[in-house]
């Protein structure tokens, strides 16, 4: 008896807080440099390291016929400060998700359904270009450019992961045309054309 | 015409080794602590960034009735540097991923078919279990014990992603029996009984 | 005279917030995933950077004759944000500090005194296994299993240091043993035999 | 006397190999995904310091009107594995650095002379927009796109240094026009008119 | 229409706190080992990310006749957490930076006029040393003594880029001669001579 | 039988190189910015992890009456990669650890027996100063400069650990007068007398 009463004291002991396993994030909280502020240990239940929904298609009755559900720390918060996220694309028959870049993570895309034709290009502007099918995996290093199109005749699935719990996710159009930079802003840090800039602003909602 | 080529020579100037974009490993080659060598960038293909295989369910046939297909830096070069991996889990029915840790990384795992029962214990020895289906997806912090087990009557396919190419995996049964640590040393540094401790050893090859 | 205030206006200058030297945690306050945030620099003395108590040996009247006195950044918050961490370990003649790791740091051990046996396994389930006297160092690479035990007639006494100010610390038998996680489940993904599985629950305070 | 010799052979102990102060490139040789491997210590000289070149103008006549000098490890290999590099961009009147990202760093530019219209967009797309002159810096966070132009009526100089010792610089119009990637992939992508892409195509030696 | 309300919603969804880009620092609020926490991303403005001043001469009419102006984290939140900072140097004739060291940061440092004698000290005790001119840049590598003085007749001027925003500095005769340390701790951690340490405290403000 | 072989199979899948647990340094061969590339698996032994040495005093026969007895990668190759090396302090009586940085790491400083004197200074220069006895714990940040002296009238002995494996060593006395730095400059850039730099030159062997 004594033994275990002396191995509970013993337990009670180690569950006290020497170690940060992990840093579940107060996302109504501020923000540090590394991610959120933790979450009290003694708050955190298993619903924080599950997140569920990416089984259901996203919408992809939109401009690209395509849909990026997101399982990010500002979704999933679990994932604050543990360097991994995930996420879903659909990608619907002559759908794409253009050309964009993720600022602070490289990305693993593993392809569920469906032919999807992906490419990144690199800082020394070679093209890497293949279509894949399913369980096909794609790597797209951090920062660079790269786009995904469904490359078949059927709705297209990938899920990916991300190499930060926040990845970022920057748009090339949305970036050029769906704010209020002038329209002689971009064309002269772009080389395109007047009417091609005011046209993809005018979709796009961009003004000036 | 004295554009194109002024902006040609332009081009072959940032052409060259501005930026480590990726740093495909050389895994014939030494290892540093970061990682492979790199392949040089002249030799990179796309091949490199492109991993088929997690199509293909593994083969359950063996003792714990599951399988693990990883796509780790030493399988998937194009993985080094790059602070992500992942795999495919197939677990058959009654079948099991036993408790194990990964050493250098947070898993998330995905849910693809079946039920999947999984489970970690903190350094508070708290433990976070939740019944995962289609779609659902799982949080296990760097190298925390943790476990999956099919907990349905269908086989289980999961996807797992790791924040770094060589996440590591020690298996506590193998480590624990599969190799010639003596039974006393088991024994004495894990309370188990000394028939237990054989038993094992004895199924899992161990000696000692 | 002139020179002198103007090299004191000098000093001021550059005594202002120009550096984070250390961030000595308010253990009081959130964690932010790189650790505590910092007591205000103006409150920061001495004391924030000495502890005492490792001189004084731990109590080893418990189960596993043994004991380990943490100084880690939640007993010692100088160490928040630094990388290092230290502790003490007493085990008395057959005591031992059973199997365990720690999820985020390597470890090194001196042994200050006595005859300590001390082991590792790694990911390919080798074991590095070593008798060691006073003077001798070791290591157990991050996130390892591994144990020490006395392995003399004398209570031993050893100076661990870890690679982080908040290492964690995962004692096997605790974690499997000492909680809510059903037997059913322990078997299940430990291949342990139920009655030992039971017999261990009931030493340790475990439940199901 | 014999102190002195006692000192001295205590100088050489300590001038051993104790600590990798530095890791100067050895840029032929195969890179790690740290850097290149470092250039043994006892081939180091001051000139693996020091760089020479940067107060010289870059050549501004091509079709951007401007220069990037840069001064990253592969120009500079005493920056290898230090964190930091830097730069210097000459842009003539009328001239621009088109819209471009850093994979892996963040920029701060410093004007030295003339006038300098400068932006990125940040993942929110939000436009982040200044005109800058002689001593204003201005903050591009990492791999978010980001341009320059020369806003005056002077030929402009600015120095840009970086969080990385090869921060990459992948150019817009280069990335989509100046390479094999089909006119038809780039169009889906993009959302680009066909004769907008070709146009550009040509004028930057791009193919298909 | 529906297409560029279709097209509107989903830049709305991008807009969402996906990443985080940039942590401009909240200065006056409580600071983690990775910096000051987040302002809030709706407050800040492309403010945030310029800074004015560095085009003027810092004062050196000062017993050292230098000047450091720096703009780092502290003086320049929107360096927070993105691994840069920088500063500017004056150093009138005759004037010096003297010895000193960065903590936590490499330097590199830009001639932008006159003539700048530059050495720094390595572990091993050799001394890199260099007169640099316009243009010329020299690295001082992470925690390393160096030093900068005018080697010429004209007031020198440099920029100074740093691999950290909050690089630190801690002067020699300061850290020596200007606080409260007993002169005859100065002494016997030096070896300097009991006058030369009283003149120096006595010159620098220093007690004891 | 069957279920054995199975096993044993899964056993040797598990062992082959998915986790690159330690990097064993080469230190024969070239470094990189992370330090030396790894020793193969296979030639690896239970001997790279344990040094022994630490239980041996240092000689204090020399003019600091003190030894610094280094566990560094360089000498204990088993630290590569991991973080954290470990050594000994020898102080006899009336014998200094000379004021002195560790570039890149922090330190923690354990009394083992007498009494020692310990300080650093700030960047604010502000002195943290602290008489240790046995059992007593001190930590010095990262870079900034700091000495340890015996403060008693016996031997003292002390262990220090790291957060590097190999943290760099910088004695102040040894970089201004061991080496060729000409007495001007160490002069100019100290603001020391003439006669005390050409003293203390004279003492440890420097030249010019």
């Amino acid at each position: 008896m004594k033994m275990i009463c002396t191995l509970f004291l013993f337990s009670l002991l180690f569950s006290s807080t020497y170690a940060l396993d992990f840093c579940v994030g107060d996302v109504k909280g501020p923000e540090s440099p590394a991610g959120y502020l933790c979450k009290p240990s003694a708050k955190v239940t298993v619903d924080d390291f599950v997140f569920t929904g990416l089984g259901i298609a996203g919408n992809t009755s939109n401009i690209i016929k395509a849909a990026v559900t997101p399982a990010f720390s500002a979704q999933f918060p679990g994932l604050n400060g543990l360097g991994i996220s995930i996420g879903r694309l659909d990608i619907a028959v002559g759908g794409v998700i253009p050309f964009h870049t993720h600022p602070s993570a490289s990305e693993v895309l593993l392809v569920l359904q469906g032919k999807i034709c992906a490419g990144f290009v690199s800082s020394a502007n070679t093209v890497y270009l293949q279509t894949l099918t399913k369980g096909d995996v794609m790597i797209f290093p951090q920062g660079l450019l790269h786009f995904q199109l469904n490359g078949g005749g059927t709705p297209a699935i990938a899920y990916v992961s991300f190499s930060d719990p926040s990845p970022g996710l920057q748009i090339l159009d949305f970036a050029l045309f769906a704010n209020d930079l002038s329209s002689a802003l971009v064309e002269a840090t772009t080389f395109l054309d007047d009417a091609q800039v005011k046209k993809l602003k005018s979709v796009l909602g961009g003004t000036g």
